[in-house]
């Protein structure tokens, strides 16, 4: 049999629609990563002849078998009992997973039920895939020469925990992965994927390293990849190409791999030793909720004020009532006044407000949806306000997510020059 | 042979992990819609020997073929050949096609070149499934008796056209879609999936309607499904159901579909005249996010003050600051005094707090990560703090979401009781 990969998603769900397959996408990209072929992806659902004959199938053609999906305490939980049965295995309990999962269940402060101790039992010969994140563990297991058989948990957070921390180890031992795929992902703001991929079109055709675009929600990628025996031998075919893209893009390109605006404005702020508050309206928090979901975020975020309410701009941001009636809540006026407001009110170096209209409901023609203002006031006292027009065709969560973005950039220009 | 569909991706892309699968997800849904089964998915690459393979092995086990992908102009492009020469059967040029795309060139004032001539062969005896927004048209063929044959072009936006347009009325005529699977989603708060799958594991074995479990971030869903010819029918098989499981469940119970724990607050402060306020440390903006994602929470939700700094705590929220210095920030005594200090800086009827450690550092034995206190600040004046450790293993972004979700159902338990 060739070697290959085959990558199988157990459930019912996946089959009626209620999930989109992210966890496919994961495994495959990190198949690649590590070089090894992958030929087929199967779908199949809780059904125990079906997941018989899709062992039958995959066991046939693949070498390596990765199943996500079933390990769960409910009855139409099967991955392992079938995949066991298939190969005419019994289980065993293992008692190291009872006690964990007690663990678990205890400091969640919940009970452990009678149904969560399937979820220690794996096949006689199996060696254990913990999953620190959740109750239930997975498998590494070789039913037979040239077999192995992965399985994991469906939630994809658990499951990426699982394959980084204990699989790609695994696979390791066994040779993959000696020439491997090497990627950096660089991150823009403020230029369209169409835009940016014209500037760069003469990449696309490069073989290694390639270059790909992706879109984001908001944001535009261009993946670098190197296949080399080393990150060093990688990085010496990525960066020149690194280099040309940054200097194309110039102030477009923000960041690098895990960097988000939060995270890269963070930076700056830390390096200056400088602080930041907020004063939102129509994101109602998000724009705390991304900067904050930084660790450490408390070095430089001291907090903000939530405005959604016009009352709330006046008393609590100061904002002044009579222009707030003359130029409605939505206005350049009451952005800059929040973002003063906020500075002053928790003594912040930095105060940045949004404003705006995000829909479904009301827009008038003057003032459509999609329309926010957002203010920064200065270390210096300089306050300003921008108007931006997000779209009045886009959904109510994206116009707040864009207009939260938006804040972080322009902060971020501002920090940077 | 059983009457079942089975979509099959076909694209070298999916297997490196560039794409996300997005076509299986639509068609999914859209089957279970017409009531057509649907037991497996298979995605292969551009290889001849693998899409004959998936070939033989789908149209053994399946009755409906649904392929995506493969159809462009490229020399990878392999489908359509490959489906014609499995079934033994030539290749023939559709001049409609021709015309078509040249039209298409010609608007777009492109030229058309010598490989999109590839776009207009169908195996003879197909028939043409037409493509208004692109050049590659997709076919309907019953290449023999009980077996059915569609193919699209991968690009979504494509697919969903011809879908709708022509391949909907297509099996509408060969009698499907009489009977069609109306679901409902009943949501649960509080309960682990295992406690709620025993309490109605007796539903599992019903055939129609079906009972499922699902556990999404922090919540639990049970799914109804009933196959019936009208909605009408569908629901008198499914309310018995619904109110046997909403009996059992209590109050875990809170919502059913597109309910969320912030709708379902928002509904019953808007149905009592209430208002709320919040007052976020850990959360840093996420509680007031989520339950700004509701249209319409202006008419309750006055805003907040995130007091990520302890300083802010006590100038904005007054918290007392020998209590702050003794307790110290995530204590019962500062979540109490920050609730109450939100509900009288805002003047709302409702004041709630959250204060905790999301990590990954500040945990210490006595205070560990996933350690969390709740304030809520009633209308008349009382306030409650609470303590919740949600697990020192989870990660950062999952402690806070459940934090924001403890409080919601906190305040939704007490504006029902």
């Amino acid at each position: 049999m060739t070697i290959a990969a085959e990558v199988i998603c157990v459930g019912t769900e996946l089959l009626l629609g209620d999930i989109l397959n992210s966890n496919s996408q994961y495994l495959a990209k990190e198949l690649a990563a590590l070089g090894i072929p992958h030929f087929y992806q199967t779908v199949v659902g809780d059904n125990v002849d079906r997941i018989h004959k899709a062992i039958e199938i995959a066991a046939a053609r693949s070498s390596i078998l990765i199943f996500t999906g079933g390990l769960g305490p409910t009855p139409d939980d099967l991955t392992t009992e079938l995949i066991a049965s298939y190969f005419n295995t019994p289980l065993v309990e293992f008692p190291d997973v009872i006690v964990d999962i007690q663990n678990k269940f205890t400091q969640a402060g919940r009970e452990m039920t009678p149904s969560n101790r399937k979820q220690a039992l794996q096949p006689v010969g199996a060696a254990l895939l913990p999953n620190p994140t959740g109750t239930a563990p997975g498998m590494i297991w070789q039913p037979r020469e040239g077999l192995t058989i992965f399985t994991f948990p469906g939630v994809p957070r658990e499951m990426h925990r699982m394959w980084r921390d204990t699989a790609v180890l695994f696979l390791k031992t066994q040779g993959y992965g000696q020439n491997s795929i090497y990627s950096r992902s660089l991150r823009f703001f403020g230029v369209s994927e169409s835009a940016l991929a014209e500037k760069v079109e003469h990449l696309f055709n490069s073989t290694n390293p390639t270059v790909a675009p992706y879109a984001g929600k908001g944001e535009v990628r261009l993946r670098i990849s190197a296949r080399a025996v080393s990150e060093v031998a990688a990085n010496q075919l990525i960066e020149p190409i690194e280099r040309e893209i940054k200097q194309i893009a110039g102030d477009a390109y923000y960041g690098t791999d895990d960097d988000s605006l939060a995270s890269v404005v963070g930076q700056l702020l830390k390096a200056k030793g400088q602080t930041l508050a907020v004063a939102e309206s129509c994101t109602g928090g998000n724009l705390g909720g991304l900067l904050t979901e930084i660790p450490g975020s408390s070095d430089y975020f001291l907090g903000g004020i939530i405005s959604y309410a016009d009352r709330v701009k006046v008393d609590l941001l100061g904002v002044n009532a009579a222009d707030l009636a003359a130029e409605g809540a939505v206005s350049e006026t009451v952005a800059r006044q929040m973002a003063a407001g906020v500075r002053a009110k928790l003594g912040t170096d930095w105060g940045v407000s949004i404003t705006g209209i995000a829909g479904p409901g009301g827009g008038t023609d003057r003032k459509p949806v999609g329309l926010v203002y957002i203010g920064v006031a200065d270390p210096d006292g300089g306050v300003v306000g921008i108007k931006y027009q997000l779209g009045s065709t886009r959904e109510r969560e994206l116009i707040r997510h864009m207009s939260a973005l938006r804040v972080l950039n322009l902060l971020r220009l501002r920090l940077n020059g």
